[in-house]
């Protein structure tokens, strides 16, 4: 018979898997001797088999729960639900991995109609015993019924303005016992039946309840968030009832051994005397600081912190307490590993290697690469941001905060900010497209009405390091009238808003920000572990950028070279656009050459001042992309202009941006199919990207090896066709320029089909570049910008756990990554392979990378750190892989 | 060293690959003792490394053909460019598949200044001399240099012109050698050399020229349509020349054994006395029957039906020979086995099988799949064709002819023709979308101006059936005004055009028709042994049907089922519209609830008539699929409607029909996807399936089997989730009649990630049916509506060598759905596995999916007997796969 019920006596806190990080460590706790109040966990294991058996406990676990009740009346020498002097429990969830708030609890389990009266007279406290037996039937009613928490809290409030009082703690024993009948009612009018009397029926609905829990909305959307899988389930610990509000010798509080916001060493915490937890949380009383525990009860104080110092001691990390004193007994009730800022864990990391406690691999190891965001970008000042009105939220597009005027066209913002009149702006736009790319350099922030995560706006932000609040439905833009409405108010342009990209909310008015710090001497340690770490396996981080600001900030934050350029951001500018539109309108392949001819030098000083900021460091350059009606005038104006500027009749310029529209953007005329049918664009390219490395050499006496990255290819001919264009203008080039120059030439993998036939691909190529974000949109065939109208269903239906976007799918894209890295080196051993998506800059995505045999990893300069320490993470936890 | 170059005497038939057509059976006649003038074949291995060379003859080769040349001067006794009898040569491509017209042909090679006089003495006849030499120089400067042959034709009609006479053979000795002089400096103006006086210099060129021609894009086209595969290459033969110009005991002519277009047994041709091939081709003099050579020279006609007799039996097939008699001895030049019409093919093969030459799996394999479209079509009378004037040329989007008076909307093609006023009607579109079926239907023909082999209109009219020609670009349609101009014409609604959907001409006026033909005996009697073969391997065919009329066709053609019905077809009719627009612009479940049950009867209805025309056979009805917005109403007529019969503004209206705008369609919010949003409306089909089988299976006596099919799932939970709503509400539809019914739920494969997950997804499906349009799409990442842009550039390029939505792509798609049959099998052994997309009629990709172990093809009606024979071909052509 399998065992699906541990005491926690039983347990260790290596059982974590089955047992939750909760119930695990109630376990550890035990067996260190600590006071913990006696229970027993219902294992995760229980819980999915619930789940596999139509959401049914098997009569097996039932028997195993009743047996360790039993067992618990027992070692307590009380009943459940005994008249005289009864046994109360509580019934909490706990995961593998901690996901506060997320899920269940009811205290109090045990009270009925005759066990209240006994609880009142044992505990000489009838208002105690009423009040606990109405917070039990509400939070019953609420957590295993679903009747609506405001029905009984509506009751409440209408009893306080009844009897014109202001506190619950105003209300007597008899208005307990009124609410008691109420709740009473308000559960049989909603459920058709009466509130169960019977503490075996409570204790096992409370306990399908927690399992329940486990697919709550916020369950699923915080496990998304957080990489967890669906499939662990959570455990259910049902532990004996303590209780802190039991007098001036009773109590409760949550303590730190570190300060979870700095990492100083030292026990941190709040503690309300004669109170219980929920009381602390509603905030009627104001807590206390921990070190009053010592005046107010010093022998508790003494034993509490040499407790929780041989916590931290023994887990060998900053301990995250809760803990309840009942007549001067002290209860440990819980304790984990505590979150912390990445300011403090940076700090506690390094300070626990200087103590001794763990080793710097072990340091590496304990920071969330994702937290380092917060040290990357400004973040609110904490005192300013309590004054702030959220006026709205949305999608934490790129993390940061930002305050500013608004302004509503990318010419305003550029106009208004930085290298404009220096104001600090926040552009606000219905959407942003490339055109506005310039405006949004000028920027603190951006607020788009539409859009994801992975929008125009998004993207590009996250990319830039600004922050972005994308896809606020809520606010309507008036581009003309230069207004928008949020939340009830108007803005004007001018006004000023504040942004905070890693929450997603908007703020009215200016709210002062906080540099990022990385200058600690902590983070720079870290760091050069990580580094250490990686060199042993050569696994590289790279960056994605297109600008030599970008790439002169990617070399700052530690990036080894551009893992992509992005060539056509570069023809966005004012003065090159409307060449650009020529060349894309041109209806002859000479004309075509005359546009792209004044082109080459743009391109070419680009290239080069791309190259000096990288100091010598590499650089993939990859072709001309997207496809061309991307750039195609939008305006009358810019129709007419350019109409002028071709000699052509407004009419034909506008035909001939018609005929470029296509109705699958995504699966159309783009990538290296525009180096098929257009050759000359690829020769402009080449010739700009190897006379900058030439010249950059010359001039600087680099060694620069161009590489350069033919997109989107899905057929080895085709690449050749490119390559063979590439090879025969370099040659012309060299031949010009009188000098050889070594370059290399690889391909994007982006289409299912350049993955499926990559041992031939590799025939012509000398690296693979996988673009995981194409890749994910045709593996799944679904596209980024219209895959919003049914994702929520897939997340809330359990279909999908992550966003595919943010974090690979091993299953299927990353099927296609192993299958083309292996195909891929058949052919060519030497085969350099690297990421560019998106996920390069994902953690989860990264250790998938290392795993897979990626050379590296490129991603956005902001989240090259992330990448770094994720890198090494991956290399520790998989020591077998290479 | 290799052994590049071959004598005739040194080959066989067998040798095809090495030899060629031609060549090998140049030789296989040598070997039977025919009269074959000699000469040798330079091997399709020597065009192969000519290519991997850079183009480049290489020596060892080279050396071979002068070696062989010497040869051929000692046994013809003469030698090239000899001043006083000169040998000459003919030089010609012969490719392993044949390829009529297709590649290049030098005659009268070795003629120079010098040689052309000895060549006139020796032939006595000057005139011949010179006209052999100019000929030679205008086809030498054309197929070798380049030079085009207009300019070389404009100087004779100045001379002809100048001279007052109407023929050339009017043309003297003098004109001849005059024309060589002109001939010669057109050379020279354009090449800036002489003209090559050196034989051996002309011969390589010659060469080389051919060698090139395998890759002129007409031979690419042709490639393309044929499967050919362009790494075959051509081989080249120098053969002797004989002349059949001189005189009376000299002719030329080409024969069959049987009637290419009839299959009527006899010697079939036509010859000419006293001339040469070109003549014949020119048309100068009409060519005589093959039975006045009878007459003319019985003793030759004699030898001639002997040894055409003796190489059919040798060839136990049709031959289609040339022949040359040069002063009464008569000269084999060619023969192969003849191309021929489906009609006669199937004679042929009967015929032959009934003289005990071949046996019925030799007959099966003899026909050419594709060319049984011919059967099933109206044709146009030939007679008629003659006088009618091609008025544009087009894609040939759906085969067969069609005659009827031009209608430009769906609306008054319906009420003209077919179900309404009985008018014959070609409805002509700028292009077609899914609301002109009504009118596609009641139409003889299709043309639309816009849209590919793929488009909408090619599409849904070769599933009817519906002569179509697309895509014609110089037809400018205005539907207001009922007016379009096609070729400098002016038509009006009513005028008559005729159109030829297998060739993608369109004529002026109304030519007779000839309907098809499938009664045949023979057509009978091979498709019952193409039965018989399929029937061991258990290898199906069913078709794609969307209507109880395609359902009865269907089977009319063979199917064994319905692989694919379509249920979104269904709501386009007049009286579902509306309904069906309500449930998509529906805000709330219970909105699209109530219009979902107005829409059950309908589909409902659709069902039990399909279910009855199929008599019993199977039927995979495909859930909805199309991304909604199809849906929507386009007019602000049909806008107001709506809004009047929702009670909603027009504005309103219009808004949520722009919510349903997505970016990328085919990559959007449709398939499953649907149903996991809406899975109401998965749940009214499935009531609507489950209910007609139900009825029917009352009504008839049958014992259906619904087979329910998931689209474009491309991960398994989202299979098991639509699956659940299935299995629930079919439990509810079982409930309300009281009885049960079996039925199989099972899922596309047209996602990448749907294939590489196909262990996974068989947990929930029975069945995979491939998807190989979407497949293709996905795989390649490029949309079938946007790929013309650029398809042809990857044509010319020899980057595709043909259209992977028209024949399989094996190496990449292929691959996928091997991966999938294998996956899926090893999860549930008995899956069974189908195609259904538009491969599933062509011929290749039936072969594929037979050896990827597929257990049935399923196709457009019209196709199906195309994909019966192609099955039965690929069982024979593979005899180890099963």
């Amino acid at each position: 018979m399998a065992k699906w019920v541990y005491k926690f006596s039983e347990g260790r806190a290596s059982m974590r898997n089955l047992l939750g990080g909760k119930g695990c460590n109630l376990a550890e706790m035990t067996y260190l001797g600590m006071p913990i109040p006696k229970g027993f966990t219902i294992t995760t294991e229980a819980c999915t088999d619930y789940y596999d058996n139509g959401k049914q406990i098997s009569d097996e676990i039932k028997a195993q729960i009743v047996e360790n009740v039993k067992w618990l009346e027992e070692v307590n020498g009380k009943k459940l639900g005994d008249p005289e002097d009864p046994l109360l429990v509580s019934v909490r969830s706990g995961a593998r991995a901690s996901m506060p708030g997320m899920m269940d609890t009811i205290l109090n389990l045990g009270l009925n109609d005759i066990s209240v009266e006994g609880f009142a007279k044992k505990t000489n406290n009838p208002r105690f015993a009423y009040d606990s037996y109405r917070r039990f039937i509400q939070m019953f009613s609420d957590v295993v019924m679903e009747v609506p928490k405001r029905f009984f809290e509506q009751k409440i409030d209408d009893m306080k303005a009844e009897r014109g009082v202001k506190f619950d703690i105003e209300l007597t024993t008899e208005d307990m016992k009124e609410l008691v009948k109420i709740f009473k009612g308000i559960y049989k009018e909603n459920k058709g039946e009466d509130f169960p009397q019977d503490p075996s029926v409570q204790l096992m609905e409370a306990v399908k309840a927690v399992f329940r829990s486990w697919d709550n909305p916020r369950a699923i959307v915080y496990r998304r968030m957080n990489d967890i899988p669906g499939s662990w389930g959570t455990a259910v610990n049902v532990q004996t009832m303590v209780f802190g509000n039991k007098g001036n010798t009773s109590g409760t509080g949550v303590a730190f051994t570190r300060n979870p916001a700095t990492g100083e060493k030292g026990i941190f915490g709040e503690y309300l005397i004669n109170a219980q937890g929920e009381d602390v949380v509603a905030g009627v009383r104001t807590p206390q600081p921990i070190s009053q525990l010592q005046k107010d009860l010093p022998a508790v104080y003494d034993q509490f912190i040499t407790l929780a110092t041989n916590l931290e001691n023994h887990f060998h990390d900053m301990q995250d307490m809760e803990f309840t004193i009942e007549e001067g007994k002290l209860y440990f009730l819980q304790t984990r590993n505590g979150k912390r800022t990445a300011q403090a864990a940076v700090k506690i990391a390094c300070d626990l290697v200087d103590e001794g406690q763990i080793d710097k691999y072990e340091a590496v190891k304990r920071i969330e690469a994702k937290s380092l965001d917060q040290l990357l970008h400004p973040v609110f000042d904490a005192a300013a941001l309590k004054a702030g009105e959220v006026i709205g939220h949305a999608l934490p597009a790129s993390p940061g905060a930002a305050a500013g005027k608004i302004y509503f066209t990318a010419e305003d913002a550029k106009a208004a900010g930085i290298g404009g009149r220096g104001e600090r702006v926040v552009l606000v736009r219905l959407e942003t497209s490339p055109e506005d790319i310039e405006g949004m350099h000028a920027s603190q922030g951006v607020l788009t009405a539409r859009g994801g995560m992975t929008s125009h706006a998004a993207v590009v932000a996250r990319g830039m390091g600004t922050a972005c609040v994308s896809g606020c439905t809520a606010l309507v833009v008036n581009e003309e009238a230069k207004t928008a409405t949020l939340g009830g108010h108007v803005l004007h342009e001018g006004d000023y808003i504040s942004l905070d990209g890693s929450t997603g909310n908007i703020y009215l008015g200016d709210i002062k920000t906080v540099a990022p710090n990385t200058s600690s001497g902590d983070f720079g340690r870290i760091m050069g572990w990580v580094d250490e770490i990686r060199a042993t396996k050569n696994f590289g981080v790279k960056a994605n950028a297109d600008t030599p600001a970008d790439a002169a900030n990617a070399v700052k934050l530690g990036a080894q070279g551009i893992g992509l350029c992005r060539t056509e951001h570069m023809f966005f500018n004012a003065d090159r656009i409307p060449i650009f539109r020529r060349m894309i309108l041109s209806d002859t392949v000479e004309e075509r050459e005359a546009a792209l001819t004044k082109l080459i030098p743009f391109q070419k000083g680009d290239f080069k001042a791309m190259y000096k900021a990288l100091e010598g460091r590499p650089m993939v350059v990859r072709y001309l992309d997207p496809p061309l009606h991307e750039f195609v005038p939008k305006t009358q104006e810019e129709i007419d202009a350019l109409a002028k500027d071709m000699n052509l009749t407004p009419e034909v310029v506008k035909e001939r941006c018609d005929a470029l529209h296509e109705f699958n953007p995504m699966m159309g005329h783009r990538g290296c199919r525009l180096a098929v049918t257009y050759p000359e664009i690829a020769k402009m390219q080449t010739r700009a990207v190897l006379e900058a490395a030439i010249e950059v050499n010359q001039e600087d006496g680099y060694n620069i090896v161009p590489e350069i990255m033919i997109p989107l290819v899905g057929e080895a001919k085709e690449l050749k066709f490119v390559k063979d264009v590439v090879d025969e203008t370099a040659k012309e080039v060299m031949a010009e320029k009188g000098v050889t120059i070594e370059y290399k030439v690889g391909t994007m993998i982006e289409i299912p089909r350049a993955a499926l036939t990559a041992g031939k691909i590799a025939q012509y190529a000398q690296f693979f570049s996988f673009g995981t974000n194409d890749l994910t949109q045709m593996t799944f065939g679904f596209s980024r910008d219209d895959a919003g109208k049914f994702l929520d269903s897939y997340y809330q239906n359990k279909i999908y756990e992550s966003d595919p976007f943010a974090r690979l799918d091993q299953e299927g894209v990353g099927q296609l990554v192993q299958m083309a890295v292996k195909n891929g080196r058949a052919t060519r051993p030497d085969l350099q392979c690297g990421i560019c998506g998106e996920h390069g800059g994902d953690p989860s995505s990264v250790e998938f990378c290392y795993k897979a045999g990626l050379n590296y990893v490129s991603c956005s300069p902001f989240r090259v750190p992330i990448a770094r320490l994720a890198a090494a993470q991956a290399i520790l936890n998989n020591p077998d892989v290479r």
